[in-house]
């Protein structure tokens, strides 16, 4: 393959440009920057030019001799989406909890029946890291098949440092093996594990004195998750365990006010937490405390759809100032999917975000919550050549021709990865 | 290729055996019928045999020589899936509504805008037959890429005998053109056309007198539809239509208690319609009567998913005895989608129908609300070799890995449709 691309006759670019230093805040999310009829020059795994067909030709110059050539008539160009929070390293399935959850049984009844998140950690416990790493390709696959080029990973399913490390290290190699690219996260607090729930709070001192100088030492992880919700971690414990990873160099992230009100929003903008996520409870002085500190507000509507719970007020969020990006939260339990498609759907059915604004909440402003919105997210020139063409003639298809996957053809850095919806 | 396909190691065969003479109602609806491991074995454009491998080996007999083998190993084969009401034949695409409505404008700006069905009747009436047959071809290509092989269609962009016409004679040629069925549903009574605004009953005269004489003439339909609805068709309209339609041979359907409760089920039993559609606000006494006169309950969570509204009560019809199907009501106003698996997903999440459950409305019982059940939705000797092989271990994830699209292999009358997820 020539390492020129041209992508040329689309009937939209949307570029989402502008916003590569700070993430797009109120107005700015749906300010898409268009380009009707545009082209992208892509050069050395780059994005080396990107406007109208003769400003790109201009651009070129010599090195479109021997260029591949795409042809995006009928068909619109995005970056390539980026989804900033996924449970993508876990072993197992469990559907058949989501029967029993239709007829109605309760978290704790299919706790009981073996189900739930301790289901999860036992059989990632069990896998050994090949078995982990075949499914995270595959898994990292179908990402690709749905548009998205970037993927963050948190590890979480251990509860023990030998399972953290074996997600961590598995997310590294997915990182080096796959296409997409994978941004860890380390998430040691994402339950209280059996042996501690008497004790959480020395569960916490676990993770700070033993786990997060090791992640750190070896560069396993960028950023330190909690899940701070009554009857899971308090504000306090994940105020402590937040504030000792920044002394570790881990930028904190919040699992935040998803089940009930809990000041994680508020906790999020104190330790200048990159992002809090999930927030369907969020209160309003935590909003606008996320708001004040830029704190991004991941949200994640496919979780709320999937446990039939009314989604986070995206809504909202927006207008009072918080930078939103979205994210399928891929997980085994409680939101299932890669489909980053459908994501966006709901964003503007269940949460009154506009079909442009979901456009930026799954671009840029979701690099901006995993620390790459300047490598990718927008398509700029400089910018990692990460390119979307959806089989749609503009934009707003995306969202009305819905529960469908518009995915036609994926690049990641540069290489043509899916063409006509099948993996190259 | 040859014209005997054998398909192999399949996880689970799905076959929803049992219900070809009756649609399958209460405890029935979730009994599939799954031979884990099997085997279907596809020979003259029928299913020759389905079991285990050794039965179908032995049923065979000498046609497996020279046979196309699938191996459908970790995958699951189901019946062909069948969609029973759509509005198929249209121009145009009605984007920029959505935009407007996801910000809070109301069906009347959006009329006053140029928007709504009267949008969607000038453009049809403008197409040429060229360009709507073009435009079908499309969208039942990508009807297949989602599992569907059988397509209900519904005229009703007209409004006039004209474009009525051109709507059933592109249908009818959809059905001789294309891979997949089409089922041909002539609905004139979709909208009262602003020349009767003043006097429906005229146009009801109109339809009767005209228009279902040529309809019946030309063997251009089987069903005779209306949208009966406060504001548009009242209850005494919608009967008369349907009687004289039957009159004409045709089986009455009716869009029924969409927006307000208006004894529309009540109705579709007093008829004998073959299905009742919509049915959000259909009454308890209405529901009844469906399940004793049969009358199938043909529901489409799609339509209330995009119009942000409260689903159809799927549970209570089921637990009343009323055999429900579902389908897309692929339209470009209030729901431009084909995809039944999203659909299927809706149906779990929306209106509590178990992962069972709705496989049997997708599939036999979609068949007998366009009476085809002899003939398509279910995988049993004789009928016609419509196949769809799903990329999942096994059924229930079909609606556990949400908002994906696992369609691998489709087969129609026998013939390889879709392959690895592409057209072949
Ligand atoms: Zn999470
Ligand atoms: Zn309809």
């Amino acid at each position: 393959m020539s390492e020129t691309i041209l992508i040329k006759n689309a009937s939209q670019v949307v570029t989402v440009k502008g916003y590569s230093e700070k993430p797009a805040t109120r107005e700015e999310m749906a300010n898409l920057s268009i380009i009707e009829n545009g082209a992208v020059l892509l050069y050395g795994g780059k994005i080396a030019a990107v406007g109208t067909e003769e400003e790109v030709a201009a651009a070129a110059g010599g090195r479109l001799d021997g260029a591949d050539i795409i042809d995006a008539s009928g068909k619109i160009v995005l970056p390539g989406l980026v989804d900033p929070h996924t449970h993508l390293v876990h072993a197992g399935s469990r559907e058949d909890e989501f029967g029993m959850r239709l007829k109605g049984a309760t978290y704790m009844e299919i706790m009981e029946s073996g189900g739930g998140i301790h289901a999860t950690t036992s059989r990632t416990r069990a896998a050994s890291a090949e078995e982990l790493f075949f499914e995270g390709m595959k898994r990292l696959d179908s990402f690709l098949l749905h548009g998205v080029t970037t993927v963050e990973a948190k590890s979480g399913y251990g509860l023990d440092w030998e399972t953290e490390y074996k997600q961590l290290v598995v997310s590294k190699k997915l990182n080096e093996a796959h296409a997409a690219d994978v941004v860890s996260t380390f998430m040691g607090a994402h339950a209280v594990p059996a042996e501690f729930k008497s004790d959480p709070d020395r569960f916490i001192d676990l993770i700070i004195e033993e786990m997060l100088p090791k992640v750190a030492e070896e560069g396993l992880a960028e950023f330190n998750d909690v899940f701070c919700e009554r009857g899971v971690f308090t504000p306090e414990q994940s105020r402590r365990l937040l504030e000792a990873g920044k002394r570790f160099g881990l930028t904190p992230k919040i699992h935040a006010d998803e089940i009930e009100p809990y000041e994680g929003a508020e906790l999020a903008a104190e330790v200048g937490a990159i992002s809090a996520d999930h927030l369907l409870k969020a209160s309003q002085t935590g909003i606008e405390r996320m708001a004040e500190k830029s704190v991004i507000g991941v949200l994640l509507p496919g979780t709320a759809f999937f446990l039939m719970a009314e989604s986070a007020n995206g809504r909202k969020m927006i207008d009072s100032g918080v930078a939103v990006a979205l994210s399928t939260d891929c997980n085994p339990g409680s939101s299932p999917t890669v489909s980053m498609p459908l994501i966006m759907n709901l964003a503007c059915l269940k949460m009154g975000m506009s079909p442009e604004e979901v456009i930026t909440a799954a671009t840029i402003n979701a690099a901006h919550a995993i620390g790459r919105a300047g490598k990718v997210g927008s398509i700029e020139t400089g910018k990692q050549a990460d390119i979307l063409i959806a089989n749609v003639p503009n934009y707003k298809k995306l969202q009305y021709n819905y529960g469908m996957n518009h995915t036609d053809t994926v690049i990641k850095k540069g290489k043509i990865v899916v063409r006509d919806g099948v993996l190259c």
